[in-house]
């Protein structure tokens, strides 16, 4: 089939009639489908559940630098969970701070930090006026969820293949001293999977930031989160930072919530010794330490890198499939039709479609009336506000793989409809 | 003995040469001993090393509103563990928020989001200037932490044997609108294990505060934490505010640390639905859920409140012979001295002791130089500062029972030197 553009209406009209006929009979089976949100399937929980007897009552709960897990203490968690997190993110243990169960809880409390206490010896964000974040779109809605809570105004950088626009970048961080942070999601990006070339980790390290309060939200969510055997790379940030003398302008995050389980992983953070210190000011205010058990585990379970990079790779067997088929579908459907771009990723949790401008919203809704729940059209924006209104993020873990076909094949349909609708209109 | 103020200075002198010579036998013994922290001990946690087994691989993962533990979701956590929360503080399960490992936490939060967000229609609390909290002193020196954190000012009231002086908690809240709450350890308060009388339970129901949101932290650590058979009673504070039209004024605080693991038990909070529509407003940004198979592992275990209470008696058999130990050293070592008083308490983790006025920092320096840890004198004040220099609190808790005796014989022996110090001066 050419491309939509380029058939005249009374085609279209024809074309759009079958696909509503298909539409129709999917509607008439009052599905209920869901590809909105990048949660684990239950396959995938099940690799993790014999962690579950990690630990018993003949349980050794004493560790290198902790008397008793089960007990109050260690603020910034057990050493050995430290050194696991450590060599997940290629840092050395004494830059790691092992927190609760959830990564996102730590960049919401190390954004909190910085409002309340500030840093590099500037005034704390809260008592500096207007201050703004970058935000490379698409993105993860949640972090521009908590940029908007504290009332940070955001700013769009485009994505490029190589990670965000890092012209824009430089010119923006280095004239303007009220921008004071961006998040990045630097392998396997939410939403596309793109991971940052080496180029951009460097330009990234080197930047040299208007603001001496400038920090970077490393958000390395799909760190080790391959899904086929050729995984791309990333260049160690912390490594490139050093050699610019930019040590205190990266926060990084990872946690296990998607190599073990979601509601009850560990998340970390790697930051330097001057950060550190200072979110240590405010963590030793909020509580007297996270769970130990859960550290320690998942420390037993795993043993070391090579044991959760083996777990990973039962994983990569679940998830591996379910992305070939979602990326055939796409391929096999919109491709040549000029209705939708998406790209193949190597990992992480989401396949990213460009649909045409000013459908994507359509879409969603198309899809929704015929029973497929999708991530709101917008809500990989700031102010969930996509101003293409083109980007829809597809999530193809959590549903049983049969249902995820289906889900599929109505995405598809309902991008032709809402694409022939705007030709037509 | 009669009381050292009516003896003469060279009798008092004898006495404190016969106590210099115990007190140089104890510090040649090169000790390492520690009241300081209100730890459980390591035959406590044996206790509940069971509840380790809750789960396994084969367990059902879904409960009545979440289809599965593992996974993302419930940001005010499971139903059943709402439930047994609900049943610890005889409160609908609608008023419960289940959190993390930590009460603490929930409380630091809880200041952040009135800071940030506000209640009662007011201005947030970080927009309104200059604002106060009541602090009864002495009192848990973590709750002064937190205020002190968020700039807020803090302000003594002295405690009675029936809880805070509520003529001057009614004067002051009635009048000052910049006093926006006050910390509430309403059971076995720490660290004098007062819990407070009906009557004040009920003025404090009926505050009339100048400032509409005004809230108190009715922080419940010790709920069920009784010692003896003759056990505290407190008035449920919700059924009292509720006759009052103040539901809004209270936020209630509680967990399992000292119930299951101080290190992994759960939390949580109890409040009217304005409250938790205030809370749900930060804690979705903060969060996506808290750790849902711990909370699964406590239900599991407990099944009810009454699988909590049987728990308890365990702990109660533990502890009952410590604080007897502990309150009858005191007894049979300083009283009628006019040296220190103090109060045998039913239930909690602390025995507090007023020692003679000004010889508080004098005891604890003593006790450290014979290798005795207690908590630093001033702590249970705001700023460190105790205006009499004259509570020290001890945790007979931790310390296996022949260091606690041990410990306690050399605290009688520096408290006597301390106060004979003082008085030939």
């Amino acid at each position: 089939m050419p491309e939509y553009s380029s058939m005249d209406k009374t085609t279209l009209k024809e074309e759009y009639k079958k696909l509503s006929d298909a539409y129709a009979q999917y509607k008439s089976q009052g599905l209920s489908l869901n590809m909105a949100r990048g949660k684990p399937g239950a396959e995938q929980l099940n690799i993790s559940n014999d962690m579950l007897l990690s630990l018993s009552p003949e349980s050794i709960f004493k560790t290198s630098d902790c008397p008793d897990c089960r007990n109050y203490g260690n603020l910034d968690g057990i050493d050995e969970a430290k050194q696991l997190f450590a060599d997940i993110m290629g840092v050395d243990k004494k830059n790691v701070f092992v927190g609760g169960n959830s990564s996102l809880n730590m960049m919401f409390d190390t954004i909190a930090c910085m409002m309340e206490l500030g840093c590099s010896g500037e005034k704390p964000w809260n008592q500096q006026g207007k201050i703004k974040f970058l935000c490379p779109v698409p993105g993860y809605d949640r972090h521009f969820g908590v940029t908007g809570y504290f009332g940070i105004e955001m700013i769009n950088v485009p994505m490029t293949e190589n990670g965000p626009d890092m012209d824009i970048v430089e010119e923006l961080v280095s004239s303007d001293a009220s921008i004071k942070g961006i998040w990045c999601v630097p392998k396997y990006s939410n939403p596309q999977g793109i991971t940052y070339s080496d180029e951009t980790v460097k330009r990234f390290a080197a930047l040299k930031p208007a603001a001496k309060d400038f920090r970077i939200m490393w958000d390395n969510a799909y760190i080790i989160h391959d899904i086929n055997d050729t995984p791309d790379t990333l260049l160690n940030i912390f490594d490139e930072v050093k050699k610019n003398g930019n040590e205190d302008m990266v926060f990084e995050f990872c946690s296990t919530s998607k190599i073990t389980f979601p509601g009850a992983g560990v998340a970390a953070a790697a930051a330097s010794e001057n950060n550190l210190a200072i979110l240590k000011k405010r963590y030793n205010f909020q509580t007297i330490g996270y769970d130990k058990l859960n550290m320690l585990r998942h420390v037993l379970y795993f043993k070391n890198l090579d044991g959760v990079l083996t777990h990973m790779q039962k994983h990569r067997a679940i998830l591996e499939p379910r992305f070939n088929m979602v990326t055939d579908m796409l391929e096999k459907q919109l491709s040549g039709l000029g209705a939708a771009s998406w790209a193949k990723p190597n990992g992480g949790y989401f396949v990213s479609v460009d649909v045409a401008e000013g459908c994507a919203k359509r879409v969603v809704q198309l899809c929704k009336e015929a029973g497929v729940i999708l991530t709101g059209a917008g809500a990989t924006y700031p102010y969930g506000k996509d101003p293409k209104d083109s980007n829809i993020r597809l999530a193809p873990t959590y549903p049983p793989v049969e249902e995820l076909e289906k889900a599929m094949d109505i995405f598809c349909i309902c991008v032709k409809l809402a694409v022939i609708e705007k030709l037509t209109k």
